[in-house]
């Protein structure tokens, strides 16, 4: 059976990462999610294992010293990370997992895990991009500047992965995605292995 | 605007690479087709620039002097190459072309145009490979083995392609390479320049 594919989708904060993901999840219905583990407390409705795995931080840090987190970082006095194992017990399966994550996480996830395929989601400009940031509330013009700072930074970091996506419409965003999926699934890499059986079997025949 | 992808077809003989073009035609009228050069006759209507650019053997030997083509080769006494011109003025228009070629052929054009997409078309098994081989006509066991040994020794060249298509089922085919071509169409290393620009613009409003 073939491995499933890690996608790992990330792009600077305000480009519709989380709009982009609730969408596939319509479209795609047989990729996985990664679920996050974190110390914070369970909300009204949240569900273990589906939400997120609920961790002490006890549990947690343990976690961290087995290095069974692809990255973890700290928000608000609570930690957050991917787990390691269900990531890997989802592709053993031979099914897709999808990573919706900011882009230093990405890159974290990258180190442990280089075979991901790494998507980034690129506002349609940079204007469209500072309208989101400038519209999600009343900040200061000072705020505005520094999260657009931070949101062109995030955007150099562009290199280190595989794809861009641009975000203009979200129907075509999603058939980009699901078109990496597929070709990535026919990267000749992954037939290499299968493709020597095949010729093993046929000299055996012959 | 973005230049166009060279998108080139290859696979074993028997493999189906003429079906999977004639539907390809149909599905993406937007793809453009490599056009071969030839020094045989044009049959009964045929249309120069449509089905051949049909040359003279002088004017054939001439394109190969002056490097004008991707990859030649010659078969009962004709030639058959690849024009250059064509391919690049086409994606320089940001359209996408796709070459249909046997695996050799593939190779050398790589060795001209390495930022070609090679797409590796597959049999569903080696079996299946065998009976189309087989099928084709009433051919001895000794010419069948040949054909089969033949076959096999171009999948080992598959090492050398960036994707590799199973042809069982032609709308799953061409779905996979339509997905390959708008997958390609996403590689970060695309993008990088469009977004040198986009960063430029930005740093000169800030």
């Amino acid at each position: 059976m073939n491995k499933g594919l890690l996608l790992v989708l990330s792009g600077p904060s305000g480009v519709g990462k989380g709009t982009v993901c609730s969408v596939l999840r319509k479209k795609l219905p047989e990729l996985v999610y990664s679920v996050s583990a974190t110390t914070r407390a369970p909300r009204q409705g949240e569900v273990n294992g589906v939400n997120y795995f609920f961790k002490s931080r006890e549990q947690f840090e343990d976690m961290i010293a087995r290095d069974a987190l692809l990255e973890h970082a700290e928000y608000v006095g609570n930690y957050y990370g991917t787990p390691r194992e269900f990531v890997e017990r989802t592709i053993a399966e031979g099914k897709d997992i999808i990573l919706e994550i900011e882009v230093q996480g990405a890159l974290k996830v990258k180190e442990k895990f280089p075979e991901g395929v790494f998507i980034f989601l690129l506002p349609p400009s940079l204007d469209e991009l500072k309208q989101r940031i400038t519209g999600r509330g009343t900040e200061s013009q000072d705020i505005i500047n520094h999260r657009m700072s931070v949101a062109v930074e995030e955007m150099n970091l562009i290199q280190h992965y595989d794809y861009a996506v641009v975000n203009d419409e979200i129907d075509l965003t999603c058939k980009r995605i699901e078109s990496i999926i597929i070709a990535e699934h026919c990267r000749k890499d992954r037939f290499l292995e299968e493709l020597s059986h095949l010729n093993a079997a046929t000299i055996e025949k012959a």
